[in-house]
């Protein structure tokens, strides 16, 4: 692995941490000011602002003792500055409306990031379910 | 709107227009070889060759008389030779297994797209369903 690809997979299990922290504060280091996230169900946020007070408020409810599990992380460079990084992850422990604890949830979560003068920066990031057996994979 | 930026709504049109004539292999001029495609359940194509087969084969049988219609194009370019290019679409007219016709299905469609020489070129996409009234916006 390039100290490059390192960089930006030590950034994915950063945001993965700060979630099993719940601290969404500390998730705004991670992201640009302009970052834009689509979440699982097509919500579009388009600020680091808008992001954390969504996130602020799930966390204080659905998500409270929710812990995500990076299993597998891909990372490329469309240029070398970009880096786009793809996980799965399994959501463990999120809570349905009347409380009860919902089953584990898997995802790919894209995110594009950035590099800056010392740091990668989440500058977008979409998040999509997995649905196992709804298609044949084609391969 | 800049001139880059009609560009990459361009390309955004273009990809909706060979799903319209449901010519996959149109498809594979917008796109680097080594793109990749995560879909709305969450299957991960590696390269243009795994998109072509995987939208023929389905072309052929549940999108064969499906019809997207773009509603909404965002266009930013977190580097001069790099954009991110987000659309809502509408995809109606696609099949259930029993061969009754489904629902309306709305996405939001992420696309990356890299600059050459004379062309933007699709480097990365993922597509996510919008399920209405899950989560209220944080708005």
């Amino acid at each position: 692995m390039t100290s490059a690809s390192a960089e930006v997979t030590d950034t994915v299990h950063a945001l993965a941490e700060c979630w099993n922290q719940h601290d969404m504060n500390a998730v705004t280091v991670l992201f640009a000011q302009d970052v834009e996230f689509v979440n699982v169900i097509g919500l579009w946020w388009k600020s680091c602002d808008e992001i954390r007070k969504a996130h602020w408020f799930a966390h204080a409810r659905i998500f409270k003792n929710s812990h995500p599990t990076i299993t597998a992380v891909a990372v490329r460079f469309p240029a070398a500055d970009l880096a786009i990084a793809r996980a799965r992850w399994v959501l463990e422990g999120a809570l349905a409306p009347d409380g009860s604890v919902l089953p584990a949830r898997m995802d790919v979560l894209l995110k594009l990031l950035a590099r800056s003068t010392d740091a990668w920066n989440i500058v977008d990031l979409q998040d999509t379910d997995i649905v196992e057996g709804a298609l044949s994979r084609p391969q």
